[in-house]
Order: C-alpha cells, then sequence, then structure tokens
C-alpha cells in the first residue's frame, strides 16, 4: 500500500470538480493524444492538487495557507486561494520566470522571492507556516496534493477509453505520482513514461541510488521541473512496476515547444513540452498499435518566446 | 429547401474525417462551451471545406488546385492540396499577414500576393483557374466548401449534446451558413449568432438591404473576415429564422482575443476571437440557463502580438 490510494483520487475528483476544468483531450494523429491540461485554470495541473489539499483540510487557518514554488504551483495556490477566500503567501526562488511573478501578484497574492532554487524557497515558506500557524500547500509530497494531480489521470482513461502509454513530465513527482494511481485500476493500469530533463534527473537518480537523493538543477525546464530532490511519497509510487524513467535534453524540450506551436497551436512552457520531447526525440518509441497520450501540462509562458 | 442540406454535412463528414482533427470543446464556466476549432490543421476550421470540395470533386485536373484567400483558406487548401499530392496556386490579397504568407510558403503552394482586398485577389484566382483548367476551391461560396465547414457543427452538438446557442464569426458566410445547417435536425437546432466586425458588416448589411450587397472592409479581422460581400449561397442559409446578425466593434475583438490568451490559454487571431468578442462585450447577453456555445476559429497569427 502506498500512501495515496485510487479511491483518494476518486474522492479528490469528487472534491475539485465544481474548481477545476476537465480539461480536454485531441487526438492528434491515430493513436496519439493530447491531454491538454495546459489550459487549466492557472495555466497548469497545479490547481488539482492545491484545491484538493485545501478542501480536505476544511476549516481554513486565520494565517490562510502558504506555498513554496518556481511559479505553477504558486500560482495555482493564490488562484485556489482566491476562489475560496484565503490569504495565500508564497514564496518563489531567483529562478521564477517573470511572466510567473506577474501572474502571482495580479492574483494578489503576498510573494517572496527568495534563493537560488526550489528547494531554498521550499525552506522559507516552511519556516514561515510554523510561525504563523498557516496550512502548507506542498508543491508535490503531500497526499492530498498527488490525488488531486490524479484527477488529470482519471480523466485521460474516461475521455479515451483507455490507453497503453502514459508520458508526463517530472519534477518533484507529485504529478506523474498521482497519474500512476489516478490511471490504475485493481493494480494494472497503462505505462507511465516519468520524463526528465536530463539536467534535473531527479526521479531517475534516486531509482539509480535506491532512495532520494538531491541532484543539480538546471536548464530550461528549472523553474517548473526543478526540485532538487524527488518527494518521498512519490519515490514510493514512482518505484512500481508500471514507471519508466526516461531523460530528454533540453534541446529535445525547446524542440517539442516549438513544433507544439507550429503544428498544435499550443502554447506550452518548457515544463509542458518535456513529455512530448520524449515522443518527438524517439527517447520513447512506440510498439505498432500502441496507444500513447502526451500530458501537455503548462502554459505560463511569455507566448512572444514561442517563435524565438 | 437551400442549396446545403443536413445530408450533405453528414457527407462530408464521411469524406474528411479521416484527414481533419475533431477538435475538443472545452466547458470553461457552466453553461459556457468553447469549440476549439484553432486547433485545427492548418490553424482553422478551413481545411474541412477545402478536403470536402477537393475529395468530392474526385479526379484532380492537372492544374491541381487554385485559391483566393485572405489567408487562412489558403493555408487551408495548401494543406490540403500537400496531403492529397496536388499542385495548389493561392491568390492573397495586401492585406494579408506575414504570418500567413510565411505559412503558404512553407506549405509549398504557389503564391500570388495581388490587390488590395480579398475580393481583388478573388477575381484574380477565378481568372487563372478559367485558363489553366485547375479546380477553383472558394474561400466560402461552394455548395462543398460550406457543407465542409458545417462538419464542425457536427461535433459541436455530438461533444456538448445539445446547446441553445452558437456564436460564430462570419466573413463570406460559408462558417456559419455551414454550422447553422450542420446543427439543425429536421428543421429545428440552436440559435446561431452570426457575429461581424463592425468595420466589415457583410451579412448585416444584406440583411438590412435583402440581398447581398458590397461593404467597405477594414479593421483589425480585414484579413480573415474581409469578404466584401456575403456569399449567395450562404445568404440564402443565414436569412433564415434561426440566425441572429450582430456587430462587434474592433476593440471588443481585441479585448477578448486578450482575454482568451490571458484567462483561457488559446492563442487566436482577432477573427477567431470575433464570436467571443460578442459575448464579452455583452452584445449578446445569454437568458440564464442558456447553453452558449463560442467556436473559437483561428490561430494564425504572431504569438508575441497576444500580450502586446
Ligand atoms: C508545467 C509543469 N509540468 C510538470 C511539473 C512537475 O510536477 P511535479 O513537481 O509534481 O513532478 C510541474 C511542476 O511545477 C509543472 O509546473
Ligand atoms: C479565423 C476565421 N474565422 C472566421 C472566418 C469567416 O469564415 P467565412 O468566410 O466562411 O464566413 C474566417 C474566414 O477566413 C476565418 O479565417
Amino acid at each position: 500500500m502506498t500512501a495515496v490510494a485510487h479511491e483518494d483520487v476518486l474522492a479528490a475528483a469528487g472534491r475539485i470538480g465544481g474548481h477545476v476544468l476537465r480539461t480536454p483531450v485531441l487526438e492528434v494523429a491515430p493513436g496519439l493524444t493530447f491531454k491538454l491540461e495546459l489550459l487549466q485554470h492557472s495555466g497548469s495541473f497545479k490547481v488539482r492538487g492545491a484545491f484538493n489539499r485545501m478542501l480536505a483540510a476544511g476549516e481554513m487557518p486565520p494565517g490562510g495557507v502558504v506555498a513554496a514554488s518556481g511559479g505553477n504551483h504558486g500560482l495555482a495556490v493564490a488562484h485556489a486561494a482566491r476562489a475560496l477566500g484565503v490569504r495565500a503567501e508564497i514564496f518563489v526562488p531567483e529562478v521564477t520566470s517573470t511572466v510567473k511573478v506577474a501572474g502571482l501578484r495580479a492574483l494578489g497574492a503576498h510573494i517572496t522571492q527568495t534563493g537560488a532554487v526550489y528547494a531554498e524557497a521550499a525552506e522559507a515558506a516552511a519556516k514561515r507556516a510554523a510561525e504563523t500557524g498557516a496550512l502548507q500547500v506542498h508543491a508535490y509530497d503531500q497526499p492530498e496534493v498527488i490525488a488531486g494531480q490524479g484527477t488529470t489521470g482519471l480523466e485521460l482513461l474516461e475521455q479515451t477509453g483507455g490507453v497503453d502509454t502514459v508520458l508526463v513530465a517530472v519534477g518533484g513527482g507529485g504529478f506523474a505520482a498521482g497519474i500512476t494511481v489516478g490511471t490504475s485500476a485493481g493494480g494494472s493500469g497503462p505505462r507511465v513514461v516519468a520524463v526528465e530533463p536530463e539536467r534535473i534527473p531527479t526521479l531517475n537518480a534516486a531509482l539509480r541510488a535506491g532512495e532520494p537523493v538531491p541532484v543539480q538543477v538546471s536548464g530550461v525546464g528549472a523553474d517548473a521541473l526543478g526540485a532538487t530532490t524527488i518527494g518521498g511519497l512519490a519515490f514510493e509510487i514512482l518505484s512500481g512496476p508500471r514507471v519508466e524513467s526516461v531523460l530528454v535534453s533540453d534541446d529535445a524540450i525547446v524542440a517539442a515547444r516549438r513544433t507544439l506551436w507550429e503544428r498544435h497551436r499550443l502554447a506550452a512552457e518548457h515544463a509542458g513540452a518535456a513529455a512530448y520531447a520524449a515522443l518527438l526525440s524517439g527517447v520513447h518509441r512506440p510498439e505498432p498499435g500502441e496507444r500513447v497520450a502526451v500530458v501537455v501540462c503548462g502554459s505560463n509562458t511569455d507566448p512572444a518566446t514561442l517563435t524565438g
């Protein structure tokens, strides 16, 4: 038994249904489906976990919620907090893009930019939550967050009628873990290809080491996939037999992002294009007849950079 | 009886099914659904009509196909011609955006840029087709083109289970006419709100005059909604009782386009945002409980201009 069960994802779906979009799927070629999670409120799947964590907690403390984030999780928490009428404090590292900081400001969140990478902002957030008694909404390492992200997988199965393989990007691993649980039924389910940038191999390194270990964080995915260490809960789930860990180069991510715009008119950020990069660059080669789903999961980007 | 019947749209759906995307719908709020036709191949619905016209014609003449277009129809014809291995000659007016001309070139079409507005390019195309014997694929005024565009309406009804109102942009009227026919069943169907820029009121002026009349063409929609006169076939269909003609300002179109990006992460061109402008600006005010669908129909735009 892992910390998150399929029933937890079903419960999350019931809880957050009125607050998040059921994002569409698009069959772009026979056997290849995109789950358009980049069209989600706040521009990424992160609102699913944020709403589930906050709604599952019931009554909010007077200090509201605190979160640390490379950007997308912060935007999601700020969005959910505003929707639920709660105060939000967000800690972001220096690497966070100006688009994301501007978005946070527009949502009325209290922002502190601190630390070089996500892990340092996370420390500051934890300290602050301990001081104020605010509810911490972790970016990936809480059961309610993983269960919330997993609703993406539930929807995907309902919308496609089943696939053989799901490609999904990994940062701290909450999204991939949630999708692994959300797409399982009685233990079986599609293969989950967990895609990471070569320059931030948190899951890959952990699988080699047999336990979560810190990695260097750099490259185009750093502001969204920039966790230093895979989450403990996620690692437990992603060590399972249905999951395969693969790495993609930054060049492959850049090329996939450009193709998503030019061919599919989807405005993805780099992290949002990482899963597709594994397919487009041939890191994952589907068997004949394999039904593949790619989760395109983030759009918090300056559109002027899509064609540059 | 009009020139295009519901059965013609069903036949078109069968013909083009393997060549066009079944674009997704997205319920963005209770009772408000977007049909994401901007994610279609070539960046607009226009491939539907182009494929249907070409496939219905059977054997292609040695001269291939000729079309005149503000841009999107040309891109669609070039896309379809390439897919079917046919030569394409496209005539575009000076008003056509550089993004669209570059796209045409990338698709390998033979391009002639001539005339100030669409109507002049159309004359040149007709002359050329008469010389070469090429198949003319009209941008809006052919039954097969209207039937092809109408498949958007068929899908919309299947995907939503029915709506009360469809908002759709009008240039030469082929799209709105097709959707009107495609969403009808036994004569009844949703109300079709036909949306035009105030500065290109082809349908509105025709309905007042009781017949198609030329109008001045200007404003932000000119390169995609820039027909001078509503098509004769479209006028016949759009004069019917289910259709309502409304006008939106250029400012409302610009605001809707910006909102589509900021709130919904959809990269629409101005014409693609015109239908939404009617809702957002209050030109169309839904009754309580009215189920509204907005067709977001074009994305051939420079993404750098989405936030500008
Ligand atoms: C767009 C996008 N994709 C993927 C991820 C990875 O999610 P996780 O950290 O749960 O692995 C993130 C995390 O912020 C993200 O923003
Ligand atoms: C994006 C877009 N929307 C709407 C239209 C209008 O279609 P029609 O000319 O069939 O009325 C066009 C025509 O080119 C278009 O490109």
